[in-house]
């Protein structure tokens, strides 16, 4: 017996689930079941507007859709504010979850969300469009050649559209209590994920918001931008906004080639993508021209992005339903990174554009870990020099690495519970640090001789 | 009588300079008349190979070249370390002046060479050659369209190439004592220009370069970000570097449109130039493809850009010297405003990634003020908040205004003589300050009131 089409159940009418729908009816193997709403009659004014079939049904509560046993997909585009509550409730109703990016405020609500999809086995995955396209599997192809495109050195990305005076006061997107993040969750979000996908998803390990975003005057993000950087010298920057004309690029630099391409989030085009490339580029004689030239490439594809997401989503969810197969990690992996240098970009907004440090250490689980933080100003450990066996003081980056010692930490910060920097004394950990409004004393220390010393509480901040 | 074409003198065998010998050649209204090498048999190789023609002078010395009282232009292609000497000389021995890029080590030097020309009355430009393209023109057209445009937002800028491995350890352009700017005098000077360009020239208010710059073991830059902010809210960052494979992008972005370009510096093909260019882009119903698209366009050109250059310089040159004009000033202000911005991107990665502020103030000679200056740290001058009248503190940027006050303002600083921050107490002056190592003290201050307050002195540093 043929399989039957993965049922889906909307939350909500928002424009973009329009398009989704219209993705449900194009994919083959998914179909448009129900949808919710706490109005009946705006979702069944929605139902019928966006190709439902007659059997769908039309709820006049998302619970409803929740409470249907044979609605296989949650698809949620609630405002971001929501997600975490919808999202959880979903998963806990065994659903699988397809979920708008932003996914959540922060990446504490997104593992929220992310555990109650494991404990109910479900797969999760954001609503990203053009991870799907079959442009994006030719370009990283391209990356991916170490003789065409050889290391990544740069990317920039730029997301930005202008926005009407109405969006700009009374969009979901741009009010603090539904969409807090802006413009850095709308159209940031896109460049973050451009830039970790051109760096195969490694986290760069400083965050720095740069100068001047712009907020409206409830202090939501209306245009931003960041940069981040890599142990390895990779630098990236990107620039979002609601206030300028629409723009989308990505441009990927590496030493043997280059990328561009100016319609990464939506292709210009719906059957058709087109992407630039360079590799080797050099001048002619007297450097009058260059040679070899940036050539250009083009994809075509018979559904569109947003169509492929939904038959890859639904192919999951049938190996899971039909197969016993399990939820595929690669998707809620990549949400995850995506969020947590979101969080990044707005931590160092909000402390008045501080760089915000990536944890590295050897922790049990490194999905689970939060390697966010904001820790000490430099100033601060550099008291502790003389504790410390193993220190190295580079260029604005400060880097101890203790082993065989065992610390104590105690770490108060703003926002932070206690001992929320976990120390493993069975390993070795190393932090960097730089800026912050982090407090912390440092009680005893145990060093590589075994003498233990105790410290009078210090406390240190930055202003 | 027809005018005789102007005579250039090519001080130098730099790799550069051939093709400026095409050009001169190639211009209707130059001709190559002379050049010098330290190495007369060098120098005579050189103008058998680049088309002078059997008349030619040519010399074992640069002085020669300077001395031959026929020669009308200097082109310039030596070490940028060399600049200030021979340009300085060359002025004062009433030659035009070429110069190529990085024009100096600092505005400092590049006033002496200013002052030099100003002196002799002679024309300056430097040899930045897209500034000449009719694509350079055509792409302004649409810039300062204000329907097409609109307001200008944001622009980025990358200029990177990949040097071998012999470039990166012997070139002049990777040489402490020779070109001491490396990949920001180098490639990063384009981008400053095609920002400022972008930007009408207007000075950002500050400067900030963005971390993880690469220097070789010498100290030079080999790749380096930067990030400029205008008081309008304007922000614009680039990329420059030896290290990456070569690319030369421009977008700018503004309230309306967009434009990107990607052989800024150099065009693809010598006689063709593209750019590319978008109007209130918006989406297809449902968001599924652009409409309006982006469109390209074509520019052709029958002399190269460094003829028209050459065309442009020698047209200059022939005003002075045949009809007795004054000199264009467009271009060393263009030239100095350019040197400025790498000067403070230069000085914020020296003094790890501070911001950079423009003093603004009414000056009696606006070209000659050096406005990039870091002054002190915001937490110090807080203490000074009682004393003054009008006190705002803005997001990140301190503005003291001080109306109908006298403050006697010692400036001690690395690098500064004492007082070169001048205060006029006959009129007022904004600074806007954040981070930095200078010291200084405040002595006495006469309030709006009338009261003279005196201070003790103080000194305030960071770190």
């Amino acid at each position: 017996m043929a399989r039957q089409p993965i049922k889906f159940g909307i939350l909500g009418c928002a424009d973009i689930a329009r398009k989704f729908s219209r993705a449900i009816t194009l994919s083959p193997n998914s179909t448009l079941y129900a949808v919710g709403s706490r109005s009946l009659e705006k979702a069944a004014k929605f139902a019928k507007e966006n190709g439902f079939p007659e059997s769908a049904k039309v709820y006049g509560s998302y619970e409803a859709v929740l409470d249907d046993p044979d609605v296989d997909v949650v698809y949620l585009p609630l405002p971001t504010s929501l997600h975490v509550k919808w999202a959880v409730l979903a998963a806990q109703k065994k659903k699988h979850l397809l979920l708008e990016k932003p996914v959540a405020l922060n990446v504490k609500e997104l593992d929220l969300i992310l555990e109650a999809c494991e404990s109910s086995g479900v797969q999760f995955m954001d609503a990203t469009m053009w991870m799907h396209h079959p442009r994006t599997a030719a370009m990283k192809d391209f990356l991916s050649n170490s003789e065409l495109f050889g290391e990544l050195k740069s990317v920039n990305s730029c997301f930005t559209f202008a926005a009407n005076q109405d969006f700009l006061e009374n969009d979901i997107r741009v009010r603090p209590d539904l969409d807090a993040h802006g413009a850095l969750g709308d159209t940031g979000w896109y460049c973050i994920r451009s830039i970790l996908w051109a760096s195969n998803f490694e986290l760069p390990k400083t965050v720095l918001a740069l100068r001047s975003p712009v907020f409206n005057k409830a202090g939501v993000i209306l245009a931003c931008s960041a940069s981040l950087y890599w142990e390895d010298g990779k630098v990236a920057t990107f620039h979002c906004s609601f206030l300028a004309n629409l723009t989308m690029d990505v441009t990927v630099v590496g030493t043997n080639g280059t990328l561009h391409l100016h319609d990464f989030v939506i292709p210009f085009e719906e059957n058709k993508a087109s992407f630039s490339v360079a590799t080797k580029s050099g001048f002619t004689e007297l450097v009058t021209g260059w040679e070899p030239k940036p050539s250009e490439h083009h994809v075509t594809t018979d559904l569109p992005q947003e169509a492929l997401l939904v038959r890859e989503f639904s192919r999951l969810v049938g190996s899971i339903k039909f197969d016993g197969s399990k939820p595929e990690i690669k998707w809620p992996t990549l949400s995850r990174k995506t969020q947590q240098v979101l969080d990044a970009v707005k931590l160092s907004i909000e402390r008045g554009f501080e760089t915000v440090e990536r944890l590295i250490g050897r922790y049990k689980n490194d999905i689970l870990v939060k390697p966010y933080r904001l820790v000490a100003k430099v100033k601060c450990l550099i008291k502790f020099r003389n504790f410390i066996d193993n220190f190295e003081l580079l260029q604005h980056t400060l880097t101890i690495v203790f082993p065989h010692i065992t610390l104590d930490l105690e770490v108060q910060s703003t926002g932070l519970p206690k001992g929320e920097i976990g120390w493993n004394p069975s390993t070795w950990t190393t932090f960097a640090t730089m800026g912050g409004f982090m407090h912390f004393s440092l009680k005893t220390a145990i060093t590589r001789r075994g003498r233990k010393r105790s410290f009078r509480s210090r406390r240190a901040s930055h202003n």
